[in-house]
């Protein structure tokens, strides 16, 4: 891998961002609000923040870089993938926990349910993960699936992945606000109590933590070396119409994407998609 | 242009919803708020939102693209970079005259500054804008710039753009959020009147053109066509030890980036970097 170095930064900050980040949510919910129960009170709406920091941005995060990891290169692209999905799977579970939490707590508490744009845009990216999970399962561990599809279909998989992740950490942005305006009374928000300090601070590192995720999920040259060849083989493939440099490597150089959110081209022969990302 | 039915689709997509924004915030402010004033008032807050939108949102992802409009191949690269930096300056104007009415209404109305999370990512956002921006005229604008360090800091500039738009839509929607919690009170946002669900679409066409934006940024083959052959014989160069392809490939080869975001690579004798963007 070329500059080692620098990766092992970015991947051990955004490691322990991440990590405090939960830590920041723990305590948030521990120690300035109510704890945990599931009783359809204050207790059960603290789910809500906790999954949601550990399920849909930590372990989404992690999912998105897992490729990435020099010391996994020895495994099979087959198994990476069953990790990729199933970190993505497990983000999905714990979101849709967070999400009947927060229900919950609204049906109790007769709070209109879905009116905030928080609400909005959280449930729209939940609705929009759950599609790009069936969809990734069905088009790249199906081995039926055609292997022009897994090309098709490859920019727009990195593209929405990225967005989705990105989308999450701003929505949660909005539930932080949302819940520091309606959670502080005495004293409000705007008399930047500790807990408004320290929540502001969990905001800041999520920002963090999705900053450094994007910055190596985007660095091409730290792809898996197969892709990284693929993707070589592509670039050079189109420079010039595919016909002229022979089969072998007209059929290399469609459906690889040297863009980290993919890119729309060259669809109609595309053969090694999938080992793209 | 490879896909230029796409791109136009794509274009045109994210051109209206820009400008249905600008009408949203408008109507917002015009038709259910206070209008507009410089009076320390709910009317010269109003301004905050409505400059965010046009300046620090449609300008700046407007700026981003520029470069990718085909009809603007034929002009000069350097023309192209002044049109670039002039759209961020302005959107950087407007961002900075939408903080000024912020303040001023909050210090007229006794509201303590700078104790949310909208506020605290809001204010970097610009301070890093700025620096963003004070580098980007000094390396890509300035003649005396060595070229080694224009190559040196092309990923950056393109990964901390993408990162910065992206930032300044989320901060967006959490001024949103503040904006309908304190601003509705009879109804409240939570009862969801006219406006609560008006500006919720606001929010939501916000994320749509930040969507298309990213999108339209990020296809490689969409750059203008110097850049996608500076990235294509870097890309071959990258393949091999650069001193095998000759010295006028391997100055080529350096300097420029197939990644939406950058990357870190090559960084010793990198020439013509500011032409991949």
């Amino acid at each position: 891998m070329e500059n080692l170095k620098q990766f092992l930064v970015a991947l051990s900050a955004a490691a322990a961002a991440g990590i405090v980040s939960i830590i920041f949510v723990l305590i948030w919910v521990l120690n300035y609000k109510e704890g945990f129960a599931w009783d359809g009170g204050l207790a059960e709406f603290n789910w809500h923040p906790v999954l949601i920091v550990i399920g849909f941005i930590f372990f989404q995060g992690i999912a998105i870089i897992v490729y990435r990891l020099p010391w996994t290169w020895q495994c099979s692209k087959l198994m990476m993938k069953f990790i990729h999905a199933g970190l993505h799977l497990l983000a999905f579970i714990l979101a849709v926990i967070a999400m009947v939490a927060v229900f919950d707590f609204h049906n109790a508490a007769k709070i209109p349910n879905m009116y905030s744009l928080h609400s909005w845009l959280g449930l729209t990216a939940l609705i929009l993960f759950c599609l790009q999970l069936v969809l990734g399962v069905g088009i790249y561990l199906i081995p039926v699936t055609p292997a022009s599809w897994r090309a098709v279909f490859m920019p727009l998989h990195v593209y929405g992945g990225l967005l989705l992740f990105t989308s999450v950490i701003a929505v949660a942005l909005m539930g932080i606000t949302e819940k520091l305006i309606f959670g502080l009374s005495n004293p409000k928000y705007k008399d930047s109590p500790p807990e408004a300090i320290f929540v502001n601070v969990l905001g800041v590192l999520l920002v963090v933590f999705g900053a450094l995720i994007l910055w190596i999920a985007t660095r091409t040259s730290w792809k898996r070396p197969s892709d990284q060849v693929l993707h070589t083989l592509h670039t050079i493939g189109e420079g010039e119409d595919s016909s002229k440099v022979g089969p072998v490597m007209s059929q290399l150089s469609d459906g690889t994407d040297a863009a980290p959110f993919g890119d729309v081209r060259r669809r109609s022969s595309n053969k090694l998609d999938d080992q793209a990302n």
